[in-house]
């Protein structure tokens, strides 16, 4: 059989034989007690779990003789599991006696009877009932031939080829095979088996297990926490915590540093060349056997989004690993995480409906069921929480009032999600158990419960859930430690990051999390005010081209100021505004009643409202008139917000503030169409020019989102100073497929791999990313200092950043709240390109550095 | 100045001189006997337009001394139209004088007042009032000057030069330029000038003017008509037909066959060279001057599309022309109109409302307001017109019974112009001068009338009128020549013809007018009848799997019977039957009576059924759950139908009919969906073949319509017998625009050129073609043999049947009504491509032929 003594040179490859293997070759090589250690590779255990029988022999006469080994998993990555380590495989009554010798005859009594019993249950799979701890060996071997029809094994050999194929079979187990999956694990995972052997925490002199780390697994700061149990295996000193000792000096006054203190220092000695050595932060599993220390096993230190980030920056500045490195340490996702409070994981939760986790964070309030009351609630500084069947753009000023949103209906790229995220208002959507009746004011959960309008729950928005009451909550974490990452991160990219921001409020959280500018500012949002909401009705209804006008005039210096507001918050920081880009029916009212109001306020009948919105009614609204084509028919809207634009630049001048405004156009099909908004939007920056007598730049871009504007971009370019991929809508028309009724389908087709993901989640590369591709040729090809980019959600998605930079791209924009997230991306990526700097370090001095921290 | 005398060696080109001038050489060439004439070229007018002097006295001289002469247009294509001819130039008192010796005193003072008049009109642009018939010289010579304050010139110089300028002004004038470009001509077409000798109809012997041709203008059929007066000049006969005389002999026993025996006999000799030499049947002007024969002027015969059928046939049956050569003397489109009858264009109309003209033909009944009234009438024998607000999918079974369609909203690829042209149904949509009131049951007229149910309209769908009362039609034209033609079409074409076709009549159409197959059958339409919509119904209501089933069930048997219907008729041909495709809220009522009807009928609380048709409902329904979605997520619609098209297919073999299946499904975006529809089918076809014993053969393809399924091709190509694009979709999805809603600004677009033309009338190529073009090479270069083909509504235009021929299509399939035009439309391409067969005629047969014709 193929089998691999683990050596400081044995050819021991984490691919091959797991990463556990790997872990203890490198404790070997830096010389730690480990005791004799064979591996067992990914396709010995493969053809065990087929039913091939090997001879064991040559295996245990490397453990000696009457050998006493355990068998530990060993998976490619430690996440992904694998079954329990089974200890004391060899025991049997010669062994016993053996034992007996060094350990008394009780403790190797003991060991036998713990043998038999975990072989019982973990091996020939009985019921553990039949197997109590206060059974004696005798009753235990019978109870095992009673079920089994066999003795139990005396042979060593039987015993290890049965532990070794019953852990090669659990691992082939379905559930097995699926959990790992979801941690991302390939269908054809391998597990390596190491058979290790045995030191026992047993018998006379100090003997004993415990597990050591040496940072708090929630801060990240430095601290030496574990605990030690005399008498004890493996993990007992963990899993008996009322029995086990403390590490460090302890009010009780019993720990191991004043029990063994020279025992004590061995072993930080050894935490901190493991830590050197493995360049991470490890947690030692370790036995005393008569005094002596072996190490039995070392893995990466469980922990949370926030000392992960810790440890990586404090690893970086001990000099463990390059700063480039750090920034590998961490997953963009997680980062996200920190920016928002969040539930705090140790809080008891009664989940009241689970959904899909569109926004993260925590919010605690008040249930409230439409945008008004929301404002109410915010005005007499009420906390609460907006639920809805589902959410529209009139719901938009609730969502800027609410701590969070909860819906029946949605997908992650639904518009409450988009909306939430961009406001890093936590969110979670389609929670189809619930029923809320708009009507009656009440959410029906699953279990027939009625909540009504100020009941108070807590959304968890990272785990989708809600739950009721309020939840204890943890602050954000944005300190010295994340500034540090961060700052590293901007160094290393190159692809640049800006945010997509509708507001004052959102653009100082861009400029906090360092947005490089506004890649997209979609100022129709701007119009839902409730001042600004009836003049855009009146403009709508405008008959006349002079009525229209008069109503856009007095919406300009309200648009001036909004861009006045982005210009100062980004001073000095380009600004991309999208021109105006929904169907004009998005502005007009959906109920019966917010018609009555309208008829009301703009003194029209009934029935000529009703008329005008059923006008403007369209089949398929996202393939309607919107965008460009309102531009190019009702010139007057764009020319308002291109003077808005100019004239908040011309005051911000006036100021000493520097505004760097770009005008991007949505939906363009055609060449032609931005030959006309060109001309138009070029008249204007005269006028204002004139009128002002102030010089002033701007740069005219299109935002490239139906598949004829990508394929035509070379054309597109050549009235373009930039151009941004909005990868929602591309992906919408490319794949004929509407984000916002994706929905009833998505998650079959995903679960039966007919789409591998969501694409309006991961972009689709093979035929969405097929069109930027092109499209980013063809506009360079023609214009070759054109600044190319995409806004759409995939902007946050650290595959798609990938994409976008192996296409030459500029910079991506996302939401603010995904900006930190997206940066780390980039810098990831450009530090994997360029290899991981191997720098010369002092191995002295840093080694010193990294004891001296781990006693302080 | 540059002209160029014409002769039969002297290089005249019609886009240097236009195509009178062209015409006259080959009168010339032919030996008739034509009046000196000489040509200006474009470029010499467009000079003259723009104020150039020339010296005419080279081109006078010329004409020898005291020149008399006519300026006629010539443009390069005669449709195009140019300004009036002008007469008489160089009448003074000196040619007078001359002319008197030869035509008598009176005749030559009469000719000279005529130019006066002529001349002061059309060249100095006075007031017509001032210049009576009734004036004397001298009245007219004051008046002249009077009004222009100079004398009437007497210099022949300076009145051809004055004629000259006036008439290149006029062919730069605005209308002028406008009403060219609307027939087609190129916004630099330029005009060629003809200044001919006059031939005078006036003096003695005999003398005068007439117009003959060979064949009826209406009929096509070989006819002498024309008109002869005596004394009169240029068309007087045409317009004179009081004192005219017919050519032929007639019962008023006064002709010119009589009259003028030998004249006559010149004539039809000259006639019958001028049909050879031009190869087309032409109208002739001509001059008879003291008994001398002149040849004037000749134009092709103007006539209607049925005429031109016959000629074309007539001339090639006559060895006149190739066969190949006469496919090309018709238009595709104008094809199409004979298919259909159509308004007496001599009838008088009132017009009640104009639209666009979505599908051609005649059709007169009651107005009809609902599928359902429509249904009643047909069912009382009554003819009726469906009006309606706009059309849509619940319609269908009342556009079945209507014999028109007339719409207030909708644009030329709206759901009801595209239905009404496959059934063959006259339609007129976007009639937006009309109100109708679904409510009321009233259309208000622009005039404020109102017109209720009941009230009889004829429908012109060639035109896009609404006719009041029944006016008088004309019968479709299909007959001999017609097949005679298309059987030459069909021999000629490189690419295949098939029809969109979605029932039986529909079938039978297409077979009759020599369809390859159906392309496209749309298998949705089936399911709303009003039995089946019912079971349809119940089938989406349907909570449990097992009560889907059964009501599938129910519609298994006719939808097998609605196949076999389809395999009968098309008999050996192939069928390519679309799976089911729209939302399925589709088939859900949208009125609160028929949501209350729906709930009576499947005994559930109306709560329920709006709960359900409003969770049906999507955003963008376009983009939503349905095509293979549908097919993916309820599999149990697709066995259904797969079953049904086998069952079909086996019992078909029975009865001796050779059905040819086709299987397609629809809107594919990813390869995976055709995979999990492939095993599917293939398993129904095992199925029915193991219950049934019989084998048989399918084909299983694709209809590429997302942008992405054409990029993807390749992939797709793997699983897919056949690939057809469905570019109405294509189109859509690509430009981000729906059909449906794009009728608001797409008329603003094309008239501002932003869209060269409508997408969904005209393939877009640089886009929309850009994806087909890539598909076929993607789907070609994975499988060679793999059938290729289109099948939205740009099949029927000549231009898209162009391009895909181009890119190597097998066949495309349109409407069955532009079967005909498209068949055509290919033939013409393949006949371009090779050349025009230039055969080597036996020259002196022919014509002898072709002068007996004529005698006849």
């Amino acid at each position: 059989m193929i089998f691999e003594p683990i050596s400081q040179t044995a050819p021991i490859h984490a691919d091959e034989h797991g990463a556990r293997a790997k872990c203890l070759q490198r404790l070997i090589r830096l010389d730690m007690p480990v005791p004799d250690t064979v591996a067992l590779p990914f396709e010995a255990v493969r053809k065990l779990a087929s039913g091939a029988e090997f001879d064991l022999n040559e295996m245990l006469d490397h453990f000696g003789e009457l050998p006493l080994v355990s068998v530990r998993p060993s998976a490619q990555t430690s996440d992904w599991g694998g079954p329990g380590t089974v200890l004391n495989i060899g025991m049997n009554p010669q062994s016993v006696e053996k034992l007996a010798k060094k350990t008394g005859k009780a403790a190797a009594e003991a060991l036998y009877l713990r043998f038999i019993q975990s072989y019982a249950i973990d091996v020939a799979r009985l019921d553990a009932e039949e197997f109590p701890p206060s059974q004696t060996i005798k009753e235990a071997l019978a109870a095992y031939e009673i079920e089994v029809e066999e003795p139990f094994p005396t042979d060593v050999s039987v015993q290890l080829s049965e532990v070794l194929r019953s852990m090669a079979r659990a691992w082939e187990g379905t559930s097995a095979r699926l959990l790992r999956q979801a941690k991302g694990a390939p269908a054809d995972a391998g597990l390596g088996l190491l058979v290790q052997r045995m030191a026992f925490g047993l018998g006379q002199g100090e003997s004993g297990s415990g597990v050591i780390q040496f940072v708090n697994a929630e801060t990240g700061e430095p601290q030496i926490t574990g605990r030690y149990l005399s008498q004890s295996q493996g993990r007992e000193a963990l899993a008996e915590a009322d029995r086990a000792i403390y590490l460090t000096k302890d009010e009780r006054g019993s720990s191991l540093e004043e029990r063994e203190p020279e025992t004590f220092a061995a072993l930080i000695e050894q935490g901190a060349r493991c830590r050197f050595g493995l360049r991470e932060e490890m947690q030692i599993e370790f036995t005393l056997e008569d005094g002596e220390l072996s190490m039995i096993d070392a893995l990466r230190v469980p922990r949370g989004a926030f000392a992960n980030l810790r440890i990586a920056v404090d690893l970086a500045n001990d000099d463990v690993i390059p700063t480039d490195h750090a920034l590998l340490r961490v997953e963009p996702q997680a980062l996200t995480e920190l920016l928002h409070p969040r539930v705090d994981p140790d809080a008891p939760r009664e989940i009241l409906a689970t959904g899909i986790a569109a926004s993260p964070g925590a919010a605690t309030g008040k249930i409230v069921f439409s945008a008004t009351a929301a404002q109410t609630a915010a005005a007499q500084g009420e906390a609460c929480i907006l639920v809805r069947a589902e959410t529209s753009t009139e719901d938009i000023r609730g969502m800027h009032e609410a701590l969070g949103v909860l819906t029946e209906r949605g997908g992650i790229t639904s518009h409450a999600a988009v909306i939430a995220r961009g406001l890093g208002v936590p969110c979670v959507v389609g929670a189809s158990s619930i029923n809320v009746s708009m009507k009656d004011k009440t959410v029906e959960l699953e279990t027939g419960e009625i909540l009504g309008a100020g009941d108070v729950i807590t959304l968890d928005g990272a785990a989708g859930q809600a739950l009721r009451g309020a939840v204890a909550t943890l602050p954000a974490a944005l300190n010295d430690y994340f500034t540090t990452f961060m700052g590293w991160a901007e160094t290393a990219a190159d692809i640049g990051v800006r945010a997509n921001v509708d507001s004052e409020g959102e653009a100082e959280v861009a400029r906090r999390f360092g947005a490089d500018g506004i890649g997209l500012c979609r100022t129709e949002h701007m119009f839902f005010e409730d001042d600004r909401l009836t003049v855009m009705r009146e403009m709508i209804f405008a008959d006349e081209t002079s009525d229209r006008t008069q109503a856009l005039a007095r919406l300009l210096p309200m648009q001036r100021n909004d861009f006045k507001e982005l210009f100062r918050v980004m001073d000095g920081k380009p600004v991309c505004i999208r021109l105006f880009d929904p169907p004009l029916h998005e502005f007009l009212p959906s109920s019966k009643n917010g018609v009555r109001k309208l008829a009301e306020a703009m003194d029209l009948p009934v029935s000529k409202v009703n008329a005008r919105v059923e006008s403007l009614t369209e089949f398929n609204p996202m393939l309607g008139l919107r965008g460009v084509r309102l531009g190019v028919t009702v010139p007057e809207i764009y020319e308002m917000q291109a003077r808005a634009i100019f004239e908040a630049t011309v005051e911000c001048k006036a100021e000493g503030i520097h505004a760097a405004p770009e005008i991007m156009i949505p939906l363009v099909s055609v060449m032609r169409e931005v030959e006309v908004i060109q001309a138009r939007i070029e008249a204007m920056a005269a006028a204002v020019h004139v009128e002002s007598g102030v010089e002033f730049d701007y740069k005219l871009g299109v935002m490239v989102e139906t598949p004829r504007a990508a394929l035509r971009s070379g054309d597109i370019a050549k009235h373009a100073g930039f151009i941004s991929f909005g990868t929602n809508d591309l992906t919408q028309m490319t794949y004929g497929l509407s984000r916002d009724d994706a929905g009833r389908f998505m998650g079959a087709y995903v679960a039966q791999n007919v789409y591998p993901e969501d694409p309006f989640h991961t972009l689709d590369v093979e035929g969405v990313g097929e069109l930027l591709s092109l499209g980013c040729e063809r506009a360079r090809s023609e214009s070759e200092g054109i600044t190319l980019s995409i806004c759409g959600e995939h902007a946050g998605n650290p595959d798609s950043i990938a994409y976008c930079r192996s296409l030459g791209m500029n910079y991506v924009s996302c939401s603010p709240y995904r900006v930190p997230g997206s940066r780390l991306a980039a810098a990831q990526l450009a530090v994997r390109d360029k290899g991981i700097r191997k720098e010369k370090r002092s191995i002295s001095n840093s080694f010193r550095k990294a004891v001296e921290l781990i006693k302080r």
